[in-house]
């Protein structure tokens, strides 16, 4: 009998494990509390308690390429970036190509989550669940958890003094859904991650004055890359990581700050954090914003009064309204006694799997703030997830994964809830990929199919890739992975001009560089 | 007595006319149709017959030290690129600090300018104006027409077979004024100039789809330009125009489309004009518009049905509402037989002079459109005019500037309503200095000031620089000179960051091209 597998969470991750669940045998059940797939992406007029909310003009900051599930490309003439509706058309698609609904329970919540008595032998676990008001108990042979890091509204009141006396309107950014009630008002926004940078400009257009606070600055990164690429495609090459690794820490960031300069000086612009090593903040209009003073850049906030802000140095402006920008807390409620959460920090290896089970029959899905898109890794993490429930491979031993999560903690990739985990998106995919044995083999790439070898190795780092070889192998990735300039293209060719220009041109220079790149990478791979 | 001169018009030409003449000791007295100052840059919630009208969040185009009075700089703590809120505050303070509000007669129109009998020996004019519903008439010694080109609405119907049918509903861009009535709509936008491609973005964020509609496509300029300083701050500087005399247009044209092509490939956007010489369209957030897939670049409309649009490309698009941002056409009925204005087209010597009249006392102001701002231009036509009107400054015969219109019209230089009049700032206004005798004798600053002198080749050409020296001189234009980098700094800095850097850096080679230049610049005035 195939093994029950409990996915908690309807979101992209929870739709991943399904199918992943179902690629391997397993057998899914998805609990997904509200009565609709999505998770966060679903934008719904008012938000629920306990679940992550957008705003209406949400759009996501991560390119079509790179954010897809990997066995199913986005269509072409999608945007590359989408509007949360679009996304929520394409998981629509990715739900009925696999006919992934009919394993989810909707309405449905998990109330507990525990180790049957038998744990240490079978690795089984009891879930209750609760659907109209009635609750259930069923056994499990493994728990995917997919509720995602958007859970709680973290609202830190108790460091902003005098918040209790200010006389205007105050609200959490999940509570936000348009600009419209902030016309004509002074609105200090707090905060400058994606959230935090969006509502400042988005309430801009119509305030009377915002004003944007941040703690630590933050560099900011424009959706539209060089030449118009997207930047996620511009970036993310096994090419460039594999450059990254040649250099030292300070060669990296003086050559990334001095990119990150050219567009805008940080510096002048009140931005420029205190360490290199800040999570990265994307927004398209925030200089445009700022240069115009619509929106003004500010310290933290030191203390509020009736009808104003006192910051940080010492000056004061008068306000009406201000918006927490200030992020979320994660936590397990249903698996109170199994996993602790600690200041919003969880130990787990691989950021997967909590280390003391006896039986690794327990992960964490799409627990992790990287930079790049989440989707794909979440499918990667199912895809070894599910062949770790199955036996197929196995975790180190507890002493191993503890010294792995310590080591990961200590080189700063903890995961906190300022982003203080920055996991490279393409070494941690590998990471995964060489567990579940897809990473691609580049040495035979290039002498089999040197044209793909050589997207694979300068193109995009495209979730295609990790379906070329081994488990879950996609007859249609490498396909995918030679027609994704050609998708990038053409949503945006709506007129057509006389003379296209081709591709990206690369230097001879770099050529050059390149080709000595691509020995080294063979020679690193022999 | 000191001479009458009538201005026409209370905008911003209007404003600087006062002062010119009031600083030449002529007599002004401003006609105003309405009950302000301010032209179109005074934002009113109802549009009025015959004036340009703008939408509630216009920022302006053009950076504060590009764009002041030559002696009366911005204040330090301005955003660089204006609100129109600020605008009107600016305009305010000028208008009190030069004390000419007195010199303004509001809500009186002018409804006749014409020769008096003696034109030829006295070059009076009789002006016949309307206040309150009385008409009055009144001889004057000059009359500066300040009334700008954004006279009437030009909606070309016509040309849009079909429209009649159309059952959605359409309006001029200067009808527009907020994107309130465009939520969840489909919106096609006609015209890609700036206030085109301003409302397809302003509308794209809370409509459901926009499709900016362009015959010719447009290059697209940040107000952002290299590492956040405003763009016009980047490319109006005389050592720029000094390179782009020394090389050819095709060298000059495939390195600046390079440029623009460096931050989105225009014709991967579909927005490649087919002559490189289009008057460019600034506009931030466009392209992050479009890879966003909230605005598609369409076509010209081919046919409007009823509830749709046909574009030349043969592509249908159901639509609900259409804004035709098509532009003014200018006119001065009140000129009726005195000059003729042909197909959006007024034949002027230097774009202010008619070169028929007996006697040079009549001047257009600000009927121009420069690749920069048009205030100091205004003003320093101003400066010209007023010295003509007293006769200090004489202009050649009749047939001498007939023929300076003829080669300026041949060389593309001709005004017509699609920006076919492309004044380079710095040409147009040095040949204005040269005739008004306040163009900077670089040679002379080097040999005497070389501080300034550098900022004045190297720098941004500012306003300030025609105030140094000849009539009109302003002691503080030195000082406002050296000053200006400080200016424009100072309004991003209201966040302290630790290290901040200096001024953009120029590399070795630019510094050593630089020194030959200037050698050249300095032989170049021998």
């Amino acid at each position: 009998m195939a093994k029950k597998v409990a996915i908690i969470g309807g979101g992209s991750s929870g739709l991943c494990a399904i199918k992943a669940c179902l690629q391997e045998g397993l057998e899914p059940i998805c609990f997904e509390r509200t009565g609709d797939i999505g998770g966060l992406w679903r934008f719904e007029e008012h938000p629920e308690e306990g679940r992550a909310s957008i705003y209406r003009s949400v759009i996501i900051n991560t390119s079509k390429e790179m954010m897809c599930f990997s066995d199913f490309p986005i269509p072409e003439d999608f945007p590359n970036y989408m509007h949360n509706s679009k996304i929520m058309e394409y998981f629509r698609m990715y739900a009925q190509h696999f006919d992934l609904l009919r394993h989810i329970r909707f309405r449905t919540s998990v109330c507990r989550v525990s180790k049957r008595p038998d744990f240490a032998a079978t690795g089984q676990w009891d879930v209750v669940t609760e659907s109209e008001g009635k609750q259930e108990a069923a056994v499990f042979d493994g728990v995917l958890v997919c509720t995602g890091h958007h859970t709680e509204a973290h609202l830190p009141l108790s460091t902003f003094p005098g918040i209790e006396k200010f006389k205007g309107c105050y609200l959490h950014s999940r509570d936000y859904k348009d600009a419209r009630d902030f016309t004509d008002k002074r609105v200090v926004v707090i905060g400058i991650g994606n959230s935090g940078s969006d509502l400042a400009v988005e309430i801009s257009q119509t305030a009377k004055q915002v004003f944007l606070s941040t703690r630590r600055g933050a560099w900011i990164l424009n959706r539209v890359g060089d030449q118009g690429y997207p930047i996620d495609i511009v970036f993310t090459t096994r090419m460039k990581t594999f450059l990254k690794k040649l250099l030292s820490v300070s060669m990296v960031s003086s050559f990334t700050e001095k990119q990150l300069n050219m567009r805008f000086d940080h510096s002048h612009y009140g931005l420029k954090p205190k360490v290199f090593d800040q999570h990265p903040t994307i927004n398209d209009d925030l200089p445009n914003r700022i240069i115009s003073g619509r929106v003004l850049v500010k310290p933290n906030v030191q203390e509020f009064t009736e009808t104003s802000a006192i910051f940080e140095d010492g000056t004061r402006e008068d306000i009406d309204a201000v918006v927490f920008a200030t992020g979320y807390s994660f936590s397990f409620p249903f698996l109170e006694g199994c996993v602790k959460v600690v200041e919003n920090q969880i130990p787990l290896y691989k950021f997967m799997f909590p280390p003391g089970l006896e039986k690794p029959t327990l992960a964490f899905i799409g627990l992790i703030q990287p930079l790049g898109a989440i989707m794909p890794i979440s499918e990667l993490q199912c895809r070894w997830a599910t062949r770790v429930f199955k036996g197929l491979n196995k975790l180190p031993p507890r002493h191993d994964m503890e010294a792995d999560i310590k080591q990961k903690r200590e080189g700063g990739g903890w995961f906190g809830r300022r982003h203080t985990i920055q996991v490279d998106y393409i070494p941690y995919m590998d990471e995964l990929a060489c567990q579940v044995g897809v990473k691609p083999n580049l040495l035979t790439l290039f002498l089999t199919d040197p044209k793909l070898a050589l997207e694979v190795a300068f193109g995009p780092c495209t979730p295609y890739q990790y379906r070329l070889q081994g488990p879950g192998k996609w007859v249609g990735a490498r396909e995918a992975i030679l027609t994704q300039q050609q998708r990038i293209i053409k949503p945006l060719q709506t007129r057509r001009v006389e003379k296209q220009a081709s591709g990206p041109a690369m230097p001879l220079f770099f050529k050059l560089v390149g080709a000595m790149a691509i020995l080294a990478i063979i020679f690193a791979y022999l």
